[in-house]
């Protein structure tokens, strides 16, 4: 695991919340190993233009879990498209979804709309109040942001788009996983098969995610020393920032309206 | 890209093939990129019970290469599932897809039935032939190599199934991407997103493949180092070994069948 440093943080951790501090979060307890003799209901939010990988990822992962069960939930159980066309089936309706023990949610293009959507984020708010864990994964993190879960929280997201996560009062930091109590966050796209990785240790213990790992021979061995914009040579790092560019200026926008109902203050 | 050995290889490679010989292969030209101005169409098989994430790593990174296409494709439209349970929907059916320039073949348990089905194995071989490059992930090596493409030919498969390669005249190598000549094979599962990486850096470049790298945030951090059997627990990799004992004994008794079929004789 890494120990890059923290991004400056100009607002998150130094804001005063209203209401709220870390400590007196009932969501800042740590995460405990869930008995194997209980079953562990997975959710996993699904939503059309979202990045598949950041859901497919941790599916090959929390799917191996010993006594767990994975749902794939929408709005409707018809099938949505990912962002680059690839077509899943949610398994049931987020309304007709009952408790979930572990509360998974991915990102992409398509959480800019969820960002806004007060049907959403009621149900990621509920189930997260009762759920042992909250795992957000890339831009998912901003989802679960506008629904409240950040505020006085550390968390990451995709590279593109950390400057965002101050908005929802959370402190951004550059790791690839963040626990902070029971909210995992990873950061971009692939780093939903670490976090999850992670997530099965913390809640069915460290054999449990071995075995897992090894299962899906996870011993990455990536052909490029680039993956993170401080590893990749400088003029890729900006000729992809400009690429993110019409995402990130939507975002921010967005990220200023939900930060505002949120009644969050960012110095920008 | 690591430089583990080679597996010890009875058969295979030290077979006298009728008629092939690796020099003789038209499958044995090196991999060259593909001009930026000519569209990569890119088919991958879906099938049920395979291993999603076999196909979803690589299509992370595959959807991502500058003017190309991915299309999903089974023997019909409607929804697979995969092994695990996730639902996938087919974009066309085999029968109604052109030529391919890149034809990726996941695994998953559901390769066992792929292994003796006349007309897959005969798409295969079909769109093989006129493709730039076949990238199998996996155990979708067994299908290929049940197909024909893999004698006299280097591959690699999932740790558990490295045994069954020499049915089908193919050398085993111990290694997480094997590349040799078209034949683009990447062991298990996860394996597949490093595989599709050296894929795409073959057909578009280096720089296409950095930055398709840095969207995805690809600098794997697994939080153990145990994703290969050389490397995690010998009591988890027994334990793992016996849980994929009865699909394993059944691939053996399939291997046998096809390399009877394929006249490829294996001292056992």
């Amino acid at each position: 695991m890494t120990t890059r440093r923290e991004f400056v943080c100009t607002a998150a951790a130094a804001v005063a919340l209203p209401g709220l501090s870390a400590g007196a979060s009932p969501d800042a307890k740590p995460l405990a190993e869930i008995p194997a003799d209980k079953s562990i209901r997975v959710g996993a939010l699904v939503f059309p233009r979202m990045d598949q990988i950041d859901l497919t990822g941790p599916f090959a992962v929390l799917s191996r879990l010993p006594n767990a069960t994975v749902k794939l939930l929408w709005k409707s159980t018809e099938p949505v498209r990912d962002y680059r066309g690839l077509g899943l089936i949610p398994d049931a309706k987020m309304s007709d979804a009952g408790e979930v023990d572990l509360l998974v949610v991915p990102g992409g293009p398509g959480q800019e709309d969820l960002m806004e959507d007060e049907a959403v984020l009621k149900f990621i708010a509920d189930r997260a109040a009762k759920a042992a864990c909250v795992f957000s994964v890339c831009t998912g993190a901003l989802v679960c942001g506008a629904a409240g879960l950040l505020k006085g929280r550390k968390a990451t997201t995709h590279w593109a788009s950390v400057q965002f996560l101050k908005y929802f009062g959370a402190a951004a930091v550059d790791k690839r996983v963040v626990v902070d109590g029971k909210l995992v966050s990873a950061a971009g796209l692939t780093a939903g098969i670490d976090g999850a990785l992670q997530v099965a240790a913390l809640l069915r213990g460290e054999v449990a995610a071995k075995a897992i790992q090894l299962d899906i021979q996870y011993a990455p061995e990536p052909p490029f020393d680039c993956g993170h914009p401080d590893k990749a040579p400088p003029e890729i790092v900006a000729k992809q920032r400009a690429a993110f560019r019409p995402l990130t200026d939507k975002r921010l926008a967005t990220a200023k309206r939900v930060a505002a109902k949120l009644g969050i203050q960012v110095k920008d």
